[in-house]
């Protein structure tokens, strides 16, 4: 067998058997096969695709590639949510404590922010001291009493995974539905969660910045995941503007806090709200969606939610009073406003475009070794749909007295506003598998 | 910029400028960028070619990524007549010679054989004590006293296309119209030629299996002539049958010479009337095909072209009696007979397998680094249409006792016969520019 002819069949678009994956894969992540034959085969997959079949081969190899991860010891019901990353997305923070609540766990990996996505540790990391886990141990401990399992991404797990997709970085070979779905699925199924709830985001702040690819991947995955006999479901939620009204680390652990204490905006509340009730209609403890709600309002309001997100800061090295005093958080000198230059409605807050300028304040990387300021960021005063008059604020913007005019030039091109008006946009857009 | 970008445009189908080219290729050649993307990009140009511009700009990059040739102190009008390849192909052999006679030069580089296809290099080779020119003086020299200039390819020739063939071989990347066109127009073009004549095989022991893609290609190389203000024609010619009658270095050697004699097949004698005629017309020596090949006949009746290949072959440091007495040739040890299996006309002799068995033979290389045997080859005796009796020898093995099963099994399925009349092959299939 070669990887050559391996290649051109799937150039010529024939249909690849499990031994010429497996003998691909095996002799790639063995350093025998070269990035140069790998990368022509990954641009001939995103021209010709790969069946439901050669995809479920190839993320078995991907699982396969390192070390799978269980919890034993841990009797909870554990849920892996995950969302494909967009602009001001702070679910884990706020959900993850509601789990744990209604007595179910999370067990996740995830990862740091890059460009103009954030990333849940990054966002975590705001609060001083506080450390992801270290040891399993550690971490059951922490599953079993607040109901967080969260862990960082490592180069035991899924490493075929981290090398190709640092060669599809650089190759454009990123954007191909099944490489993307191999590469988020492979991670999912390495770890052994009882239910995984995937978020894939849509929109301009997204990976998918449009309905049917986002679809397409949507399906994809949960085809995976059915293939593996997992109990899954796939959201396909809003990222065309950012999530909530924070963007930035410690303003959004600010907003994801005083969502757990029932002051969170809208779309975040109702998506935490839904995510949760999921897990629980997964679980077998309720009916449907609507009935989960309740239970998820009653850890709000009773403040078990929160209690377990203090145990967890807690138990992670952080002082959970930073949950009551966010003066404790890390805090930006100045803020400026960002206001409306005409009457009318918002028609746009592209979530790209104030990702991308949240991050030039300092809030994200963009490149992998840049160091993040924690306390900048950016507000929304006002989301889509929403009326207001020439000189209203629109955006505040936190920073260490580096508001460049690129900045500000970035934000101007973010925000539109219309004469006429604009419909306030749904959270959850599609439900898969539900 | 970087090389990443100008792969998106190109995997997007995007029309890249000269400067992306420029860059890609420059640092591609210089190291910098790595054959990951290069091969990622060339997997691109598979699927989306490229536009006539760019393949200008691809192209002119190829020309000037080393040396170009010229050559000072020849007043001769130099024609590169190249083909693509093919099985029996023992036609520079034959042309060289004649171009002298004519008062015109051959100017071109000229390869060995690998696979299927020979070489011009190797039959020449058959020649004991024959190397091809060392120096420019020497090529010079030789080329204004018998016309005849080749080269093998060298290093500081056209290293990019080496570097990208390299790459193509083992990445799938082979069979792009435009990458095969740049390849051989990079090196035709850094020959300072007066005229280029492409001999574009089509058929079963031609790079291009069918008529439709041998067009595209050769229309290709003919817009690109003429993009770089050259005299060019591109010939379609057939080789789905070998040419004329020979397939082996030594046999090959001989049948030139004898159709130096007049005494050529049919078909080979045909096309190289045609192609010497051509290269008068283009020098303006004569109006059309008919009346050059009245010239063609002179120098071949008067023996001034057997001429030519004697003193080239004297100037090589080969012997030139040669062409007289044959068994200075290495001659094999053995001959086999394939005879016809039924009464019936000849409709297939597969020219790619009977390259292929002169191949196991030893006539030519599996790899680059084979040691061939120049006695070894196949005589065919019957050529497509001919009629034939149950028996009737159709094809002379001549080997050194190495007859495999192997051998003659691939000889049985390149032999088809049929019990209908079956209609002789044109060897001149089309001319594009001409």
């Amino acid at each position: 067998m070669r990887a050559v002819d391996i290649i051109q069949k799937k150039r010529d678009k024939e249909i690849l058997t499990k031994e010429e994956i497996n003998f691909l894969l095996e002799e790639y992540l063995e350093g025998n096969t070269p990035d140069y034959q790998m990368s022509s085969f990954l641009m001939a997959v995103y021209f010709n695709g790969m069946t439901t079949e050669e995809l479920k081969y190839f993320t078995e190899k991907m699982i396969y590639s390192g070390d799978t991860i269980d919890f034993p010891g841990t009797h909870k019901f554990l849920v892996d949510k995950h969302s494909t990353g967009g602009v001001g997305d702070k679910t884990t923070i706020a959900l993850a404590p509601i789990f744990g609540a209604l007595g179910m766990g999370t067990a996740k990996l995830s990862g740091k922010g890059l460009g103009h996505t954030g990333g849940t540790i990054d966002k975590f990391e705001s609060i001083e001291g506080f450390k992801f886990s270290r040891t399993k141990e550690e971490l059951i401990k922490l599953v079993n009493e607040t109901g967080t399992g969260i862990m960082g991404y490592s180069d035991k797990i899924v490493p075929l995974d981290k090398k190709l997709y640092s060669l599809r970085d650089v190759t454009a070979t990123v954007p191909s539905i099944p490489l993307i779905a191999s590469s988020i699925m492979g991670k999912k199924l390495a770890v052994h969660a009882d239910a995984i709830i995937l978020d894939v985001k849509v929109g301009s702040g997204a990976f998918m910045k449009n309905i049917d690819e986002a679809r397409e991947l949507a399906e994809t995955m949960y085809e995976l995941g059915k293939a593996f006999d997992r109990n899954i479901v796939c959201f396909l939620t809003n990222m065309d503007q950012p999530l909530g009204e924070a963007v930035g680390n410690s303003l959004e652990m600010i907003e994801a806090i005083e969502t757990l204490k029932g002051n969170g905006p809208e779309d975040f509340t109702d998506l935490i709200y839904t995510l949760a009730s999921q897990a629980l209609v997964m679980k077998g403890d309720t009916a449907d969606l609507e009935s989960g709600k309740q239970k998820v309002r009653k850890v709000i309001e009773n403040g078990q939610a929160l209690d377990m997100l203090r145990k967890f800061i807690k138990g992670s090295g952080g002082n959970p009073s930073v949950c009551d005093d966010y003066s404790l958080l890390p805090k930006a000198k100045e803020k400026d406003v960002f206001r409306a230059t005409k009457d009318g409605y918002i028609e746009h807050l592209n979530a790209e475009l104030i990702g991308r300028a949240a991050m030039m304040l300092g809030a994200g990387r963009a490149t992998k070794d840049d160091i993040i300021d924690h306390s900048v960021g950016i507000i929304m005063c006002s989301k889509v749909g929403d009326k207001l008059e020439k000189g209203a604020a629109i955006l505040e913007i936190f920073h260490n007295g580096n508001l460049r005019d690129e900045v500000l030039e970035t934000l101007a091109e973010a925000v539109v506003i219309s004469e006429e008006k604009i419909d306030k946009q749904e959270i959850i857009l599609e439900i898969i598998g539900g």
